[in-house]
C-alpha cells in the first residue's frame, strides 16, 4: 500500500510516495506561492504547484491515495479556516486542489500530520497515546488518544503555543500576553546572535551564560510539557519541528527534571519520557500519506 | 439495555440501575469507608459496601454489566493508583470488588465516567468532542475526542486543575505553584463566611464586591477554559461538579468574555459554548453505567 503525502508550509510545498511502514520513495519540493499575490491567484497557484508535484513523483498509479497537509484547518466546505501563514483563509480550497491532482483529496493539519506519521512510524510507534510539541517559528503540537488521531471539532486542536503559562506575562505575537510561545518558541533559544543550535553548542562547552540561558527557556518549555501531560497523561511527548530537532539534546535534561517536579501524581505514575520525535522534516508528508490511505480503506473514502 | 453504575468519592458511594438512554431508575447509597481505617480493612469495607450497594438495587438480573466509576486510576493489575482521597493507593481492589459484586466490573476514573455521561446523554449529548471542567474541593475534567474517551496512558488524563496558569503564582493544595486549582476551585467562589451560591445571589442583588470577587475568580476559570480549548478544540465546555452547579449562572458572562478574548484563531472560528453540565449528581453512576455496557458489547468485554 502506497500513498502521495504533501505538506503545504509557510516556506515550501513538498510531495513524497510513501509505503504503509512510512518509507519515503520519492520526493519533490516547491516554494508556497508568494504572499504578494491576491488571495485568489494564490490559491490557484496553490493548486497548480500541487498537481505539478504530484505529476513529478511520476507514480504509474493515477489512483494512489493523496493526503494534503496544511498550515491551517480545512473545513467540510473544503475552506481554509485559521491559516494565517498562507494568506488565503476563508477561500476555498480543496476544489482547485482536488481538480488539479484529479482525485479526491484527505486534508488534515500539518502539526495533525506530523503527530499521526510520529504515532504510527516514529517516536511514538507503537503507543496509543502520545503528544508532539514542535518548536519553530512558533510552538504548536498535536495529541494522539487512545490511537486516535485529536483533530478537534474546527481543525485547530494542539495549539499548546497559545496556552497560557503565565496570565498577564510576556506578550505573544499573537497578541496575548503569557502564551507558552512567547517564552520557548524555537528563536527564544537564540542567544545574542547565534542560533539556538549554537547556544547548545557553547553550553556543551562549559559555557556558563549560554548554560543558564538554554535552562531558562527550557523550564518554561518544561512547563508546557507538564500542562499536556496533566491534561493528555501520554505514554511519551516528542519534541519536534527544525528547532526543536536542533536544540532537543541541549534542553533534555532540564525538561525531565521540569516534569519531574511537576508532574500531577508524581510518585504514583511514571513521568511519560520525553524523546526527539524521530522523522524531521519527513513527518508531514508521512503523516498525510498515512492518514489519506487510513481514509480510502474506510467507507467513507475521504474524511473531514 | 441496562447496566449498573457505582461512583466511588471521597464521601459517598452510589449505585443506581441505568438505562441505555442516561435513565436512572434506582439508586442507593452509602458512606465510603472511613479514612481511619488501615488500608486493607478499607479495601475490604469498600467492596463489602459495593457488593451491598449492588444487592439493594434488587436488579432481577445477574448478570447486568457493573461500572465502576473510583475517584483515581485502577491500572492494568487492578491496583488503585493515584487515588489520593480515598487512602488505598497502591491496594489491589479490581479482585476484592468482583468477588463482592459476582461478576467482571469495569474501572474508570469518576472524572472521565462524567465526563462520558456528558457526551452521551447530557449537555454534550451529539457532539464528538467535548471539554468537561468540574468545580469541587479541586478543579478535575475530563473530554471526549472524536467521539473517544480520553483516559490516557496511565488513567490520569483530564486534571485541568493542575495545569499552570501562572507559573510561580499562589500555592496550590497539591504543593506545585500557578495551578489553575489554586485560583479557581470551587472553594474560591466564597466570600468571608458566605458559600459561593450566596456570593452568586449577592452579587445578582448589586453587592459589588460580591461582583468583583466572583469575576475575578472566574476570570482565572476563563484562562483554565481557553487552555483546554487550545488543546482539545472541544464543540462544548461543560461546567460541572458541585460547586459549578451552583455558580455557573453568575459566572457565565465573564468566562465567555475570557475565553473570547483569549481564544485561538478568535474571528477564524466561533468560540465553542460554555454551558452547565446536566446530569447533576447522577453523572458518575451514568458514565461507569455507559462505559459497563459499551465494553460488554464489545468482544474484549471488560477494558482497563
Amino acid at each position: 500500500m502506497t500513498a502521495i503525502g504533501i505538506d503545504v508550509g509557510g516556506t515550501n510545498v513538498r510531495s513524497a510516495v510513501v509505503a504503509a511502514d512510512g518509507t519515503v520513495r520519492r520526493q519533490q519540493r516547491d516554494a508556497t506561492p508568494d504572499l504578494g499575490l491576491t488571495p485568489a491567484t494564490r490559491v490557484a497557484r496553490l493548486a497548480s504547484v500541487i498537481g505539478e508535484l504530484v505529476a513529478r513523483l511520476d507514480t504509474d498509479d493515477a489512483t494512489l491515495p493523496v493526503g494534503v497537509g496544511i498550515a491551517g484547518a480545512v473545513d467540510d466546505d473544503g475552506v481554509l479556516v485559521f491559516g494565517p501563514n498562507l494568506g488565503i483563509e476563508g477561500h476555498q480550497v480543496r476544489a482547485p486542489i482536488e481538480e488539479a491532482v484529479g482525485r479526491t483529496v484527505a486534508f488534515v493539519n500539518d502539526a495533525s500530520a506530523a503527530t499521526w506519521a510520529e504515532h504510527r512510524v516514529g517516536g511514538g510507534a507503537g503507543l496509543d497515546d502520545v503528544v508532539l510539541l514542535t518548536l519553530g517559528t512558533g510552538v504548536g503540537g498535536g495529541a494522539v488518544v487512545g490511537g486516535v488521531l485529536l483533530e478537534g471539532a474546527h481543525g485547530i486542536a494542539g495549539e499548546f503555543g497559545h496556552t497560557i503559562v503565565r496570565e498577564g506575562g510576556a506578550r505573544c505575537p499573537c497578541g496575548r500576553r503569557g502564551c507558552l510561545e512567547a517564552y520557548a518558541a524555537g528563536a527564544r533559544f537564540a542567544l545574542d546572535d547565534r542560533p539556538g543550535s549554537d547556544v547548545v553548542v557553547a553550553a556543551g562547552q562549559g559555557d556558563e551564560r549560554a548554560r543558564a540561558h538554554l535552562d531558562g527557556v527550557a523550564r518554561w518549555l518544561g512547563v508546557g510539557i507538564a500542562n499536556a501531560v496533566a491534561s493528555f497523561d501520554p505514554a511519551v511527548v516528542l519534541i519536534g519541528g527544525g528547532a526543536g530537532q536542533k536544540v532537543f539534546d541541549g534542553i533534555a535534561d532540564v525538561l525531565r527534571v521540569t516534569l519531574d517536579e511537576l508532574l500531577v501524581g508524581s510518585g504514583h505514575r511514571p513521568a511519560p519520557p520525553i524523546r526527539a520525535a524521530t522523522l524531521g522534516d519527513d513527518a508531514g508528508v508521512v503523516g498525510a500519506a498515512l492518514l489519506a490511505l487510513d481514509r480510502a480503506a474506510t467507507t467513507e473514502g475521504t474524511g473531514p
